[in-house]
């Protein structure tokens, strides 16, 4: 047994330059077409693909869905998985738009298909910004010819900017993989949930990879990756209708993707999903420090992650590690409360390491220290369950009076 | 068909003065024994029956119930609900104390049982106020025997002071129900939402009537009646480890009630419970607004109650209300990851009665209107699902900074 390594450990990781347009095979372009107001924000990235692409999309499971969604959605059943271009806009959600929207949306695919000359089916759509209110299309449609005519390998950053709302930094991150068959590369790019214009949480992400992986075998991949890293981020619980996340696979890297690689291509995947998904947590609305929350010996992983994700949005919880409070107390209560059944007396709260409740009573001695460790920038809350081997972990962040003011602004 | 009006119709209910002890047959104390800090506040309240009562409890559904709870819960079963006195604290929740605190609730309903001359079994408990740490349990039996010896009539807005922690002012209300077959009164008291040094929303209600009624139905009465207002009530979805609801009937008004006279009891139930749940919304930490969600056109009254409670516990709704932002589109996506299956095409969202969102289409026209509806400090969000004709509300209310400072100071 022990001369057979997990192939994962064949995969060798390290980062790389170049965010979305890391990978071979893509090109990029990003350009102010006039949807956001100030003269130099880019507001319009589009994503190409030399030749095509595997394509998989993750989408908001809100009943509210946008149009840009709704389309999306389409297109990839329609093509089941080939693509060969993303255009994105930022400054507009295009949701709760109507019949309108859906026009909209599909037109945004039309211009960017004319211009390649690809099928609209084989482009997929994504917008974030304010919703209820239509896209400026004149001004659109402009911009995405300009765009079509302008793309280039290397220009991944302006792209990472372009997606950007309320986003206090742009959020990229690439990788290369070298597995015993030859190496591939892994780029990415996302936004979150600046919320004061856009007013929801629309967290886009995308991925582009120059292995070369079936669309199916992609899209496990990216439901498997985003499992522990972009769905296991919370801000404020809230879901909106625009969030989507896409992978693209050019092939150009020669890399087959089979079930003998596929453990790397997630290893690959995890590595550029999880710092973008905790920037998203660090530059939420107001945030000032991210909330590891783990819980551990829990009876089933969806047990585990359900009680760490009621502990990562209870706002007693928030509000006391914004205030260095190590209130397990809260902790206690929010895992009871989480729907989840399990032995409080065999439970173990523990802030930073330090244990602050076991067999049902409290180590208030330790509070002091807990509280030291709490005014760190990142802090982990870790529960043992009692009962079980399976874990999970999502990461929160504090609520702050900041959050309260962006959110609480009369938009304009 | 038409002369024959609901039994309901046959009671008229008219406000009374006297609070807990506003029925017959009803004696209460209450006194500073030394729980909390400062000299005068009151810390701990007996309420006790003439002869013996009925009594029913409704409980906090949290896996971490404190001690009082457990005790209570065992008491109500052994006596099957028949009982002579009710025990609170304020300032110190016995919760999370172990073998030590279930020894120490016993021994409150001990303590109570031998000055009055009944079976511990036949006391109940209810504590309130921080959770962690161990009650100062001499101070507590000289201050509960110092009770038991000063028990008097109307003395009950002196109860509805000892039960309060850091709720903005004491909530107590009690009616006159005249049936056909006689009057019955009903008074009742609530503590809140002040999570400052309790930290947590510990929400205590305890209901005396004069009517006589069987222990089952006088349960079967106060989970109907609770449903619609201390269980239709979220300051910011925590549920605490001490939330208890008492009702204890004493008879004495002579009046039976029986399947036809349930629904005047059950009207008077809901009478004195609205005013406490809306009290303890409008005493909520931070609360500057009541948000009232009412959901119509459900399929179930379950589903619109889940809508309506996912509406009330947004935060991103709750700061718009604060904020006085007539964001429609922060309501169409709390709903719809409420986890209830409606078509959003059909849905219609109305602040104050204004229409702003159908045919999933905004009425952005209408939105200078709402905004300065949200300026009142009742706020009505009505929400129909289009399909079906349940409905549902759910109190709120909105989420300030003051709530973050609240609950970030670090506790002393």
């Amino acid at each position: 047994m022990a001369d057979v390594m997990p192939s994962t450990r064949q995969a060798s990781i390290t980062p790389i330059d170049g965010g979305i347009t890391a990978a071979t095979g893509f090109r990029s372009a990003a350009l102010h077409c006039g949807i956001k107001a100030k003269a130099d924000a880019l507001d319009l990235a589009v994503l190409a693909v030399d030749t095509f692409a595997s394509m998989a999309g993750i989408f908001t499971t809100n009943l509210a869905q946008a149009a840009p969604v709704l389309v999306s959605k389409q297109h990839l059943e329609a093509t089941h998985g080939i693509g060969c271009a993303i255009v994105v806009n930022s400054g507009c959600a295009n949701a709760c738009t109507g019949q309108q929207g859906l026009a909209d949306a599909k037109r945004m695919a039309e211009e960017v298909a004319r211009a390649l000359g690809c099928p609209a089916e084989q482009v997929l759509v994504a917008s974030t910004g304010v919703i209820g209110v239509a896209l400026p299309m004149d001004r659109l449609v402009s911009g995405i010819r300009e765009a079509c005519s302008s793309l280039a390998h290397g220009k991944g950053s302006d792209a990472a900017r372009a997606i950007m709302t309320t986003d206090p930094f742009p959020k990229e991150h690439a990788v290369r993989v070298t597995t015993p068959r030859g190496a591939f590369s892994i780029g990415a790019m996302a936004k979150g949930s600046g919320m004061i214009e856009p007013k929801m949480a629309t967290m886009l992400g995308f991925i582009a990879t120059d292995a070369q992986v079936s669309p199916a075998l992609l899209h496990r991949a990216l439901v498997e990756s985003a499992r522990d890293t972009f769905n296991a981020i919370t801000v404020d619980g809230e879901c909106s209708t625009n969030d989507t996340l896409f992978a693209m696979a050019s092939g150009t890297s020669g890399v087959t993707i089979d079930e003998e690689l596929y453990p790397a291509l997630v290893d690959g995947l995890l590595s550029v999903s999880e710092p973008l998904a905790l920037g998203i947590v660090r530059g939420g609305e107001g945030a000032t420090k991210v909330i590891a929350v783990s819980v551990y010996d829990a009876r089933t992983a969806d047990d585990a992650r359900q009680v760490a994700r009621t502990i990562a949005n209870s706002p007693l919880v928030k509000t006391a590690v914004h205030g260095a409070d190590p209130n397990w107390g809260r902790i206690v209560a929010a895992a009871g409360r989480s729907g989840v059944t399990f032995d409080v007396q065999r439970m173990t709260v523990r802030i930073g390491g330090i244990l602050l409740f076991e067999n049902g009573l409290p180590h208030d001695e330790s509070a002091p220290k807990a509280a030291e460790i709490l005014q760190r920038d990142t802090v982990d809350i870790e529960v043992s369950l009692g009962g079980g081997d399976a874990s999970a972990t999502i990461w929160g962040c504090d609520l702050s009076a900041e959050y309260v003011r962006i959110n609480g602004e009369y938009r304009t």
